[in-house]
């Protein structure tokens, strides 16, 4: 049992980060085990309330989870994938938008006014916020590159913020669905780290945060011991180059490259595994996870 | 073909309306044929961009038309009716929920934005727009009526219009979703031209605009000689109790009541067969099928 | 016979046109032939209102008509002319002035007003909106070139805007007449047309549209075949260097000049003649008369 | 000579009285000796820009003065009176406004902006600031009483104070020709005392300043010792009953009694003749004339 | 040791009275023990400061500590008493003014500025903020009651609030010594419990917080068993009527009152010398102390 | 005596004045005889409430006077001086603090108060607006120089002006005591003529105005033919090397020359002792003193 003394000691143990981090813009990218473990969920949503209710701006952006896999598998419908990538026909996009706009992001949205705050779900389409091109995979065939398309699916052409700043100035929430928009008014399925990322460098937020799998990134990920604590933008560019981060970790730190380039200050790849793992990153000197930087 | 002069004149005949109702909050509730034909659905998109380049605040609240049903069937989930309501369980709800969010309305907002307004897509989740509480099914059994559960079937039990203030004055036309959020973050499916009323209500619009398939209210819908063009909520509510006005129509004029009570100026049921039709309403004396004002 | 369906279309066919100019400053100067013929006026009021009620920011400035040869004629004053300008002693200047001000403005602003604008009358005096200064007519004996005192007749040496930013900010109609306030207090009347062009400029407005009582310019203007759409600043300034600009001309091109000089996007020099020239220019791609744009 | 020390303690002096009034709103109405007398008129101007620029906010109402009758005469128009009120036929109305606003109020308006000011002039046309309707004369025939047509002179039917609020809240002084608009757009000539009256009255001013070439007012004008410093409402109108206010203090006292009944708080009748009569008024406590108040 | 997710958990637990207080002014009757010891002191000024950074509008006023009568010993002024009040000439008003105001004032403003706030010391000439009349003392002679002079203490007439909203309004914490000033600008030394009860009822302060020197208020103050939580206002009243509550405790209840009577929502009695005890209060449902409401 | 007439030309005199200055910072050090002699003490008051009055924005910086010397007498505390400066153990620091912030200070914003100014008492500790770091004392032997620590006499390392633009925004005359605060809150006394500097310069001000006991600066003070009315800050500085100026008109150049270099406009050494210097060199062209400006 924890006193009141201690309790207060923690309280204001948090003062100086309340105080650093007062109006500045945080963007979370909330995604994997955190969205689908039902505790992680719910330490994640206070976490977020509890920042916005200290003075921070709070946007949300999320992914997709397993649920459009088993919409889609519901319907009868198969996929086939290309470099890793899904083929998004019209269909399976529409299923796609459907379960991240109808059942994610209403989720999310619920979840948070149900604590106290103002949270509203928007997606791409909304005020045109994403702005998205087509996508063309990349398949390599020997040493020849062939480039092939795979649908709806889209990389991040423009960020339209406006409808970002009505909100954030008057105390919502933004959650926001990764769904980019064509000129025709087509929908396209956006990486949602890359969505997050894009967002972070249209803000020109404070900070990035990543909830991810793993723990961060390893020089080598065979030995705890290379684990690390900073990295910088030149760095990172060079470990992706080696191969030293790859997989599924690329993407991760490209987001976080994009949102660096469009002006965000730090950007944090964090273990969503471990509870309460944004407030540690953001009111504590130890931080949590890896932090790449401009340098 | 029309000359420039003629159509100079055109243009200065709408002169007085749009004088009169700039600044003016219209709600249009969008449904029935008018969002299924492809070509009246253009018209309806383009009178509602028309009416806020003019100078009005608009507000669209939409239904589901048939592609729930289509969805649940895609999905194999049959559905049963009290007193032709759908039963609505959990798993019909999200299905709903993803359709009329991630797929009605998507669609509006980017079509709206595509002819070059600023359009975002709501629904009673976002900032708590719509609370809603469960509506129970009325069974008659000879004279006694019984209350039945019928599932995730909503009223709404408050209106929060705070979201849309803050949209509305940054010019952009909210889109709303007929879905309501519960005490604890539950959806309920609500019938959209009783959050068409509300929101009407809760706004104090001049004007709530009810897209249909009928020319309007008849005193005798055998006698097309018998059309109505205004009445006041008294003789509205005696022709409900008289049954003159019933069937699909009650809930119409239901809407339109509980927007006259929260404070709109004026409501009007529309044929939303007829190409532009909330044109013809708005920037003619002529006006469109039926008027329900105070009185 | 119009139907509604027509002019329906007609209103839709604006839209791009009110959504592109919303919000942009539009200078008229209205002048000639329509500010005599009464048919034409009523027009041009409905033009103008119909302009600022779809959300532009409109300007008025009107020249003098016939009028102030009536009043000197009524009062038994003889005028005199040095190149085409009339020399202007204190008693006509002051005749001038009662005319413009107190009777050719009055009325614009009582008409646009009755039409349902909020009009506000002005002259160069109001806040010290035209600061003028002597002009000098130049007159040519032989290749020898004098300056000749013609009295109260000005040039703008310097636009106070501060005034038109109020009014404009409050959605009046600034209405101007030409009258110049030199440095001791004393009146200058000035030609409209510079004083439209150096207004136009010093708003940075979207567009000058100069109304004339000619169709545009010609290369040749014997040969309807030569007219001109489109103008760059630099062949407008050569062809009055070669002469294909002359006469009355000349003034409509310099304002144009002037106009662009000081920020105005385009110029339009306009046929007063025909009914609803103005939104002829402005709500249609094929747009009235020769414009001269930078470049 | 004063020493500087003298001086200072003049503008000392001053002090409570620039508190006492700072942000309130004062009309003056200009007229008679004062604004024929080039001396007085300097000082008048002063005493304005003065008060202005120690904080309050200043409306300036003009009459005619002579300059309509020389310029009736000057085109040759013969005038005839019913019950003293000149008959105004629609060309004897266009001088009257010619002169009144394109003369008189272009005068006023740039001596003040020549010592620093920043005057706006109006008329009642102007974004429809005084509307009228048409003034009956009576005509005594006996004991019967007749009311007679005498054409354009008018009452005061509205005041719409929208543009004094948007010229005073940036610092300009408005300087208001009477001259009233017509619901058809028709000008009307209203007694300038009761223009400045009805607006005294509308923007609830602090004081009202009527400039005369009286003292002000006497319970027996043949006796100086009979003088009256402070007159209520009341005790005015019976004195006006009893005939002891007669001929050409009538309108002073009925427009004194407009500003009241309006919301004006004070009303002074001065004597223009006397140099710095409003300094006087408005920074001693000594006052100068007849003030009438509530009660 | 607390580990991380306990201190999450702690920070998660503070979140609903984060938001239930936020925007909300708080005053803070500074005083007692917790104004001498220096530990207690430095979490008082944290616990403001962190109270601050959560969103809340702090004011904090203090009372003069041991540190008057030091300084008048230091300058050999002796004292006298009236029932218990010092008898205050001008000598000692000075003192106890230059005590107050130069040290006890911005020894409190420069610890909060050091921690990070944004504090200004104010007093009650300043802006006028606390006008006084002078505080007879009554003295019981028998029966009867004589109202005695005894020199420069006051009674709060009336409390001028602008400056403070102006100051909340841009995020700082007015800190007020208890001096008044008189009519003449001559100075009151007025108690400081009373002193923040008129702050917090002239700011509708949410709570009073007075810190004293004890637990609370007791029916029974020898029976640790009768503590009261909370009191109404009548009982509060009927207690002091009694003599259940007497001594020192009546200024701080009587400083309830005059919260409560002003428009403070809550007053609450709390034990300063309890660590942290200020967020004992305002971030648990716990409490700390009596508080007494409106009944 | 003087007429009203005569008072009138005073107060037109001064309006070009009040124009040139409205909405203009002025800075004024208060100190010398001026703050002494109760006559001259008024009328400094009244001057700045005037220049207030009428628009200006006033800023008083004020020294110590011998109020200081007097409180260290009475509580038995001796000074040693180094090079000039008194040495300022923490003792003789809390003294200092407590007359200039509880005595001087309170009374002068009292003072200005009761003439209707609304003043606000401040010190460097108020929001941290006087940063100061320890002054070293310089000691000559021949021709060495050493540097002395003479306790807490301080600099002024950094101004940190929001507090006054919060306050001079709203009205209020902040009235500045000149102690400063240093990194760990500790105080700093600091000569009130460098802050004045400061503040001007921080503030851009449009004047700075020292009251000193000296008619101002002489090439020669033994010949009063040698007043010098206006001096470039390049001169002042060579005649300060040269030794022309000395003694106690070093500190008044130097603030002087650190209110220029700041983004002050122009800087006056003016003779306090004179009544009513202020206005003088306000309101007229004459001006009072030497003046010290850019160049």
């Amino acid at each position: 049992m924890i006193n009141f003394v201690e309790k207060a000691a923690v309280l204001i143990e948090a003062l100086p980060y309340i105080q650093k981090f007062a109006g500045k813009t945080i963007v979370v990218k909330y995604g994997g085990n955190a969205m689908i473990n039902e505790q992680l969920k719910a330490k994640v949503i206070q976490d977020i309330i509890l920042m916005k209710a200290v003075g921070m701006r709070l946007v949300v952006v999320h992914g997709g989870g397993p649920e459009i896999t088993a919409m889609l598998k519901q319907v009868g419908k198969q996929s086939t994938f290309v470099s890793g990538l899904r083929v998004t026909d019209a269909e399976t996009m529409a299923i796609a938008e459907m379960v991240l706009v109808g059942k994610t992001n209403t989720e999310i949205v619920s979840l948070l006014n149900k604590y106290g705050a103002k949270a509203v779900g928007l997606n791409g389409k909304d005020a045109s916020l994403i702005v998205a091109q087509k996508h063309l995979a990349k398949v390599y065939d020997g040493d020849a590159v062939k480039e092939v398309d795979i649908g709806f699916v889209g990389d991040v052409a423009q960020i339209n913020p406006g409808i970002l700043f009505t909100l954030l100035e008057q105390d919502y929430i933004p959650v926001i669905a990764p769904i980019g928009v064509g000129i025709g008014g087509e929908s396209y399925n956006i990486n949602a780290d890359y969505v997050a990322g894009e967002i972070a460098g249209a803000l020109a937020a404070e900070k990035l945060l990543l909830l991810t799998d793993v723990e961060g990134i390893y020089r080598d990920y065979h030995d705890k011991a290379t684990f690390i604590s900073t990295l910088t933008l030149t760095e990172a560019q060079a470990m992706i180059k080696q191969g030293t981060i790859d997989g599924g970790m690329i993407p991760k730190v490209e987001a976080c490259l994009k949102a660096l380039a469009g002006g965000a200050r730090k950007t944090h790849i964090i273990d969503g595994r471990q509870p309460h793992s944004l407030l540690l990153e953001v009111f504590t000197d130890k931080g949590a996870g890896t932090e790449i930087v401009k340098g």
